[in-house]
């Protein structure tokens, strides 16, 4: 089956449309015309920022989309064609291990399949994103959408959603937790937006004055502005969870103090190595904590939840002509919250799509 | 008050019998005459390692201890003359921020006062600690020593017991806890002898072969040698708490690959800054946490426990005289499992005291 996507031919070079080749189905596929795709950060920086690996390119990202079912294989028992359904960043995984027994695929011992960048663990291909108009996966990693919901705004809850939802259902966030949240990006809004349905007490810690307002909107109950240190003084030991969103390294000691007895901080957005100072998480009994992605059990978890609770993501919506544009504006941060590729028109369907 | 004491003069000196003086009794004070104390790494750490501050010299250590009451304020409602009574490395907090009132007086938001080292919040006095004597402290800060145990072997329970018992009870370890304990000291075998009245499955983790059998007695389920990487990777993601007692700068790595998923692993023993991959974290959604020492709550809590479930410290009993070659043999890890200071017979008694 061919599909026309964006691609990369090689590390630095811009998207452009291309007709690539998607694996035949098997028969525990689904074979998805994918609608919307969320623009992850995770996105520019295979394209731009760290070139991946060596069989990385020619590239397609995307790994948080929305679609409909076109087809299904013979086995496949719980989707059937005109389904509306949702696919995050994993693939497959090995099935068999602890982590995948648990429903965490994300954690798989054998290295979960990624969505793009990953090779098929059948046939050792490269796998190709969903920056285009067709996708195949195996129906474990292929989700209901819930029909209350924006389907646009959903796509982002796959990949930055559900990278928040763990740490907030694993550290047990409802009613009355007082969470914090550091950083106002794609992911920072739903973790407020998340908590807030949740019951939490929110407060969020923002470097931008202009985001203040935003905030309270989204649901924050407080903001802080993080540079002002008697702002942060005040909310010393105030906070049962921090989910701390930030991309980019920093001191992580300002949140630890925001944490009360036996606090939880989850760094999510800086994947490099981690210094912190034992007294710091000595008083307090405070934990450092961290998540990524997600595994079935809390992607249904949270779809569940979304549809019932009506959060979706705030996103605004990018046409595949100005995929460039949207990065560019993503690097500087330019974005309230979350860019969703509009994929529903792309190319020449019937004609490119045989 | 007069008190005979084994005291510092300054800095590296070795610690002679000393006659000092003892604040005056207050209402809320017990006054106790000293019959054990424990010696605790961070004696050596303050008379020898570290100048731990200008105004703490004339030094004498001590920090976890037990004896009889001798005479109480006229305030003290729980204890009575002749109790056998334990004393901790805290003597005196606020009292009034959230963590004195959580029962958390480590934690204590203005500092607590040190057993020793420290200073007395009402005169200023410095305080002296307990290889002398006699000791005076207020009430709340004195415990009763549970009649069914040798009283010597409670006195390692109050500093290197409780630093292990907060994190044990805070994380929930009980029946069926796959418990991982590093480093086989003062903090260790305690972790062990606790986890497993606790009911949790206990694996002992050493660089020390020689020390397997007595973990195996001191009751631990499975023993590794952390040096042995292949024995390291067949404990990859088999435990759900580790306590971690090492008290000099170390990888931790390979214990967070022993935690499976929502694991902790509490860093007690060292101090210093601690550097981690995020990855190590983010792979199984684990926790790094520290502790240390404990308040209120959680000693009457390890009291009670040890109590009902005959557990103490395996001790070998030192005599004043033999105080430099114990902190010798300290030094190079030779003591199994705690010393313990002898000072019931401690100096002409009657002569002394007046």
């Amino acid at each position: 089956m061919d599909a026309l996507a964006l691609q990369a031919d090689k590390f630095g070079a811009p998207l452009t449309p291309t007709v690539i080749h998607r694996r035949s189905r098997r028969p525990d596929d689904v074979e998805i015309r994918v609608s919307y795709c969320g623009i992850c950060h995770s996105d520019l920086h295979a394209l731009h920022t760290s070139p991946h690996d060596g069989g990385a390119f020619p590239l397609v990202p995307g790994h948080e989309f929305v679609g409909k079912v076109t087809a299904v294989g013979e086995e496949v028992t719980e989707f059937h064609v005109g389904d509306s359904v949702a696919v995050g960043n994993i693939v497959d995984s090995c099935g068999t291990c602890r982590m995948c027994q648990a429903g965490q695929e994300n954690f798989c011992e054998n290295f979960p399949t990624l969505t793009y960048a990953g090779r098929d663990r059948v046939d050792g291909t490269p796998t190709l994103g969903a920056y285009a108009t067709r996708y195949i996966a195996k129906e474990h990693f292929v989700y209901h959408v819930p029909p209350s919901l924006d389907p646009a705004a959903v796509a982002p809850l796959m990949c930055a959603g559900i990278t928040v939802w763990e740490p907030l259902r694993s550290a047990g966030v409802g009613p009355g937790t007082r969470l914090g949240v550091v950083g106002l990006g794609g992911l920072g809004h739903l973790a407020v937006k998340l908590g807030r349905a949740l019951g939490a007490d929110v407060t969020v810690f923002t470097t931008s004055p202009n985001k203040i307002d935003d905030a309270r909107e989204l649901g924050a109950d407080h903001v802080v502005i993080s540079r002002d240190d008697e702002a942060m003084a005040a909310h010393r030991a105030t906070l049962d969870v921090v989910i701390d969103t930030v991309s980019v390294e920093h001191d992580l000691a300002p949140y630890l103090h925001t944490l009360d007895l036996d606090g939880t901080l989850f760094s999510l957005g800086y994947l490099g190595p981690i210094t912190v100072s034992t007294i710091d998480l000595l008083v307090g009994r405070k934990r450092l904590a961290s998540a990524g992605s997600g595994g079935h059990r809390y992607t249904q978890d949270l779809l569940g939840f979304c549809g019932e609770h009506n959060v979706t993501a705030d996103i605004e919506i990018v046409l595949p002509e100005d995929v460039e544009h949207a990065f560019e504006r993503l690097r500087s941060n330019d974005v309230r919250y979350r860019f969703v590729l509009d994929l529903s028109t792309f190319g020449d369907d019937n004609a490119v799509l045989s």
